[in-house]
């Protein structure tokens, strides 16, 4: 038979990234493209003990069914580490346990915004969100990113512009793909905006812990007297993807519709995962775990980036980031960049065209995204002498 | 601040089961308004040993990020297991693993049905599934159930008045809430009026499992020449609903829909427990224990129809499962049903009122959900005998 998709579905594109992807499985080639952590960055051995003792200790808590909004003692642990790490919650927010932040962004947008109601985002932003934010038909407006976050000039522009703008969606930290980090003053500003044009801010923070350059700057969340902030943190980049958990921290009410959302949704998120979570942050030495993480990307984003300024041709420009697990090249003006990516696939490199990211789908971009995380350091090297190999050729 | 919500969000009301089950949070309720398995069902040790099996062949292929569809070895496994079980999905189709069955209803609404379109079900259904179909802002049309299934004459006139159909949504085997099971007969000819007004049928089998009385009936998926039938299934009842492992077995063209929404969603399920449910299903002993589970809920489905016979006002009828976890009571005519599930309340019994499982919402109905998985031998005998006094103080 003939299938009709939803409007919302169909005006989805196939992901650049996928396509992408695609080529990574041939395995004699060198993936600058995903996001995956380093596999020596999984606490296997903890993770494998505590799972044991979970199923010894209450087996049935964890496979039976629970509540939508997580297991309690987990929502109590976690809202204990936002107040401790980032002083971040009020009393009037709560927690929600979610299957990975994705699902956060994604149960956020389900119970805030309608078809045609404006999303302000930077510009590149995170493809996961853009295409969750395009399948409610929602109008995407992106706000450049500058070395130290969004122009607030275009920001303004934008809210002026846009009277049904309901939320601004931001990465402050080590961004995707950008690896920029915004600025506190411009934190301050954004919410300080945000006020005033009287709209919410979905603040994504999953790489906000791997910091391992500079000084850590608060999170918008921190600032949120007004209840205005809708913060989405992930175990995914801390302890393991595989998992899919992740938590909102919002006001109550908003997490009470996102709650019946989620009921639609899934129910409740896999328990097992979440009291694994729960163990590994109130029994393990969280701390000493992240400074391990911080000096494996450390060493990964440093050989990354004194690669590319050995092997790249000079006209090439990059990003510096102090934390998270990607970097942004641009190529000169005039360049193709598509012609680029293409080539390094040929080469057998493949990284990320920048037009992946775009708020607005397809539009001219110079940029490419880098991920340190996955490769070997040896394949770190060797895909950035082959990539700086024909940069020289074309730039 | 005053927070906005979307319209898919707001038209939902909150639900009349939660309420309920709030009340069952007192450990002095006798709860029959669960669905959860029996403590007794879950094969513990066997998690335990294939869980730690896991996470010492396989840790970071059980905690890293994974491909969208599903762990590939764990889709080949349900594949063979749809085929040898159910003689379901043929090389049209594709399976593609979700975060319980749930989320493959609402991704298959999500990628299938715009707003206004219309989606027909069976009349009473289950809450989880009608709350999606509202949450994409569906027209529903009930269907009214009978003894054998759904009424084929309300059915084809349904599908005659709403041009806008899109689907079928039924659970043929030991439905929730009625308990009822479509017979053959009413299979086929769902099947050929769904061809004949080319509409789509969401097969939904969470119980299929667990019969315990009567012969097996061929799932509506097992007749899909024309591949318009979406089969849901669900480790939930089967294995523990808290991994919340489901999957679907599609038309590839759905799935490939389904998997960008799903990728919007939560990226993928749970990696962990998708690999448990591949090791139970391929490596222990899959008939003996669904042979237990039957075994178990014989046993409590025949205590609970004794104690109704034994204990209830003859004027109070009741649906004979022959699997599942429910049955469906329904008072004289005339009766006030939410009078009597309140009543029940205070007496510290705690049934589902059927008003929440009425297509159309608030709805009148005389009927209520009994379930008999989740309370222990003793006090299905206890909760009858109180539920009996009320009907014969007021029927």
């Amino acid at each position: 038979m003939n299938y009709l998709f939803s409007d919302r579905i169909s005006a989805l594109k196939p992901s650049a990234i996928r396509e992408i992807l695609k080529a990574t499985a041939d395995p004699s080639v060198i993936s600058f493209a995903a996001g995956n952590p380093a596999p020596e960055a999984f606490p296997v051995e903890e993770i494998r003990r505590i799972t044991d003792d979970i199923l010894t200790e209450n087996p049935i808590g964890a496979l039976q069914y629970s509540v939508t909004e997580g297991y309690p003692a987990f929502l109590a642990a976690l809202a204990d580490m936002l107040h401790s790490r980032y002083h971040s919650g009020n009393e009037n927010d709560g927690i929600l346990a979610v299957s990975g932040a994705q699902q956060g962004i994604d149960l956020a947008i389900r119970s805030l915004v309608n078809e045609g109601d404006t999303i302000l985002c930077e510009n590149p932003s995170f493809i996961g969100s853009l295409n969750c934010f395009r399948s409610y038909r929602a109008n995407l407006v992106g706000v450049d990113l500058e070395p130290d976050g969004l122009s607030l000039e275009q920001l303004e522009a934008a809210l002026k512009a846009n009277p049904r703008a309901r939320l601004i969606y931001l990465i402050p930290n080590f961004q995707n793909p950008s690896g920029i980090t915004m600025s506190l003053a411009k934190r301050k500003a954004v919410y300080e905006l945000a006020g005033r044009y009287n709209v919410l801010i979905l603040e994504d923070n999953p790489y906000g812990d791997l910091r391992f350059a500079g000084e850590a700057i608060p999170t918008i969340k921190s600032m949120d007297t007004d209840n205005r902030v809708i913060y989405c943190g992930s175990f995914s980049k801390i302890l393991s993807p595989g998992l899919r958990v992740g938590y909102v921290c919002a006001h109550k009410s908003i997490l009470g519709k996102m709650t019946v959302a989620k009921q639609c949704n899934d129910v409740h998120t896999n328990i097992l995962a979440q009291l694994i979570c729960h163990k590994f942050i109130t029994e393990c030495d969280l701390d000493a775990h992240i400074q391990k993480l911080q000096n494996i990307y450390r060493g990964k984003s440093k050989l990354m980036m004194d690669s590319i300024d050995a092997y790249f041709s000079p006209a090439v420009t990059r990003t510096s980031p102090e934390g998270g697990l990607f970097l942004w090249c641009t190529l000169p003006e005039g360049s193709d960049m598509m012609a680029f990516c293409t080539a390094a696939a040929q080469n057998k490199v493949a990284v990320v065209p920048g037009s992946a990211f775009t708020a607005e789908e397809g539009a001219p971009t110079l940029s490419f995204r880098l991920n340190y995380s996955t490769p070997t350091d040896d394949k770190i090297v060797e895909g950035c002498q082959i990539l700086g190999k024909l940069t020289k050729e074309l730039f």
